[in-house]
């Protein structure tokens, strides 16, 4: 290990940057830095030193801090939220993870909460109630002040999930008739109170959205200009229902840096983001592929989920697949006459089913994806369907060669050999047909196609497989 | 249908804003009035009306009249662009995917070429060069702008899916000794030629990166304050040679809109910007799906890509599961003596190699997630481990229960239900330890711990969950 003081030393020196303390030192990376604070931290508090704690903590980026605070045992944590500034409390505060906020809300007296979440952005304290028992919430409320309390209420009006749930209310509006010297002024008096000053929007006297004015385009125009001539009147927005993964990938599409959200009326209400964006598309993601593994997801934190909860989310889709399993079993109970002549039957059907499983996830998986992320193919299942055939003929044919060789290598049969070559590329072409047809099945009749994916394909490709297999064998077997 | 001319008066308010054209018509979303442009786009190019293409276009956004000529037949599409303004040519043509961007290169003149690769971003035309033959390539930056070439070439230097190939050199950079009012005069004048103006980069006489400053603390700083006194020290960067996706999560982690980069001597090179990340995550997340379900990915767009080069790349995996899977037929084969006694045990293998499947997925799933965004239980692989064996124990026992019911239903033999049961519960515990455990193993040798996944754990399971059945019923049918 290295020493500590000369790391001590490193970090201190007040730079975030990757950087030599001396020649002689190497280069450490800031995750390495994230670390020594954590560790750091806690022998500081270990030993009772909190000057040296909060001395550590003043050049540390606010989500650095929060991530060495949630490390910490829990007794600790709230020893070292209190060592922060005020300001800086707020934003540590923000970036911690719901469980902590809720175990630190509960340790706080009255004043020390009712500071920090008067000041957290509208957004992020309707995430943080979300999380929190309806009464503590309601006592919360009603102790804030009551333009804070306003903003919140209208956050928590929305349902979750949309983009009314995630907007802030805190933009900078401006009026047509403003000149950009009247405009940057509003913006000096406003930049305090608002998430981004970087987008201004324009609306009438209703409060209707009318255009859009970059700080950039503001800063480079003369003085004496209206805001009405050099404004965009062409804007993009989303309205409070529209679904948080649209206002996502809309964001996305014209690479902007805030998205308006608009009442029913056309009225401007809030601004979605760009940072919540890329957490929105991260959630999504994660749910998108918990889907496709066959795990249900809460939108919480599968591993700070309790156990049985856990068991609970995951038996209802295996359940599932267990009955469809079932099938399978009565298919090769029905066949029980022909394996107990020809018993080597059965040493192949786990290979069988098994490879036809994966061709089918493998396009399952490439057909979902492109679903999700709306590729301009999921307008063409027809033309997705066929060219999935085709390839799973072409691999049908590869993986079987080498199966009927491997199967007479095994069991000298080739009637048994030929049977099982010509299961397998019939069940991957079957499979694969089935792996591409039927996410856009589900999306048609409005469920999500993710919820097709590899434990739904290879568990249906097993039914039909062994049902494929055993007439294909039953044929050949009475023939040679 | 609904009329055409209603609509392309809807359209052509101007507004991108989904709104009522007049009381009687319905509310048509962004979506919809996209496919209209699409439609009304074909036609008018059809109808050779192209007055009327380039006035239909005029207000709709650059990314939208890039997917509508990407939907156009492809003797169209340079038609289509040739109506834009030269300005919003060059956003338009930034927002082609590859292929479109091709086809036009090759039947622009070569001075149209010029014009719009010139004006292109640098980071954006280092991805266009990326994907043409070399040969078009040197002689494109042969006729670039000397600057423009300079950028380029330092861009395409740098290795594919690092920050210095995805960085752009074009940020508005400043001393620490310039008051506020001279800076607010250099992005005035900087301002058209510079990919953002958000955040400003302070660096020394030798392009040291000493500090960070926010066009916001510009704006609302006093004139006469410097650079100096009201800039961040603490900057948070990232190297040349970061990898793309560390890139991105840095950028999320802070919520940041920029990230700057730095060279080996710690000198300011470029920046990366945040839309960016959002595109980067995507690609990321878009080849850990592809590998969560077996497929191979090439970094393109799998349905553009050739069907022989999509069967070799999914043939490569396939075989691998293949030949894990002959040693399930093996270990089958081992055991005819017992299944001509016993013929009953045989209908059983799915369904419990493909419930043990299911288990293990769900685990892979979860875990490699975890891993793949970096979570906090991504450093502790032991209790992850233990708390999915228990998980598969849970599961196991439910549907254990389930099984034997139906296996005696289904067989009446008492001793094969309890080997179905006991063999399901063996299996799930196995299942999830392996489905949690590999990925972690796969992520301490270097490998991608998404490699582990679905396919792979199903198959893995196959083999050891026969073998686990076929004990098990051995020794429950020789007692009883």
């Amino acid at each position: 290990m290295i020493g500590l003081p000369a790391l001590q030393g490193v970090y201190l020196r007040g730079s975030g940057l990757t950087e030599n303390a001396d020649s002689r030192l190497q280069v450490i990376s800031r995750k390495e830095l994230r670390e020594l604070v954590r560790s750091q931290l806690l022998m500081l508090l270990e030993q009772g030193n909190l000057q040296g704690a909060k001395a550590l903590l003043v050049p540390v980026q606010p989500a650095d801090i929060a991530e060495a605070i949630e490390e910490l045992p829990e007794a600790k944590q709230a020893i070292a939220f209190r060592l922060l500034s005020k300001d800086e409390a707020i934003e540590v505060y923000e970036n911690l993870n719901s469980n902590v906020q809720q175990s630190l809300i509960e340790e706080f007296k009255r004043q020390e909460v009712l500071d920090i979440v008067d000041k957290m952005s509208p957004d992020d304290r309707a995430r943080l109630f979300d999380e929190l028992p309806a009464k503590v919430v309601s006592r919360l409320l009603g102790q804030l002040s009551l333009i804070e309390r306003q903003a919140t209420a209208l956050l928590l009006g929305y349902e979750a999930g949309t983009a009314g749930r995630i907007m802030t209310p805190e933009y900078v509006s401006l009026k047509e008739n403003l000149n950009v010297f009247q405009a940057l002024e509003r913006i000096r008096s406003l930049a305090r109170f608002t998430e981004t000053v970087y987008y201004l929007y324009v609306v009438d006297i209703a409060r209707h959205l009318t255009g859009i004015i970059s700080l950039r385009d503001l800063v480079t125009a003369q003085p004496e200009q209206t805001i009405g001539e050099i404004m965009t009147r062409d804007v993009v927005s989303v309205s409070t229902d529209t679904d948080q993964e649209e206002v996502a990938r809309t964001i996305q599409r014209y690479d902007f840096l805030a998205m308006p959200v608009v009442d029913r009326e056309e009225r401007l209400v809030g601004i979605v983001t760009v940072d919540d964006v890329i957490d929105i598309f991260e959630e999504e993601t994660t749910e998108d592929i918990y889907r496709m593994g066959g795990v249900q997801s809460g939108g919480d934190d599968y591993f700070q989920t309790n156990l049985l909860t856990v068991a609970r989310r995951r038996v209802v889709w295996l359940l599932v697949l267990l009955l469809t399993n079932t099938g399978t079993t009565a298919v090769i109970h029905s066949q029980e006459d022909m394996l107990k002549k020809v018993v080597a039957l059965s040493s192949f059907i786990p290979l069988l089913i098994g490879t036809g499983g994966n061709v089918g996830a493998q396009s399952s998986t490439v057909v979902i994806r492109s679903l999700n992320v709306d590729q301009p193919q999921a307008n063409h299942p027809l033309w997705v369907i066929q060219r999935e055939a085709f390839a799973g003929a072409i691999l049908g044919v590869m993986l079987g060669v080498i199966v009927v060789i491997w199967a007479y290598f095994l069991q000298g049969s080739l009637a048994v050999a030929i049977a099982v070559g010509i299961s397998l590329i019939a069940i991957s072409i079957l499979a694969s047909v089935a792996g591409s047809a039927l996410p856009f099945v589900f999306r048609a009749i409005g469920f999500d196609p993710a919820l097709m994916s590899a434990p739904f394909i290879t568990t249906a490709v097993d039914v039909l497989g062994v049902f494929i297999y055993f007439a294909v064998a039953r044929f050949i077997l009475t023939r040679i």
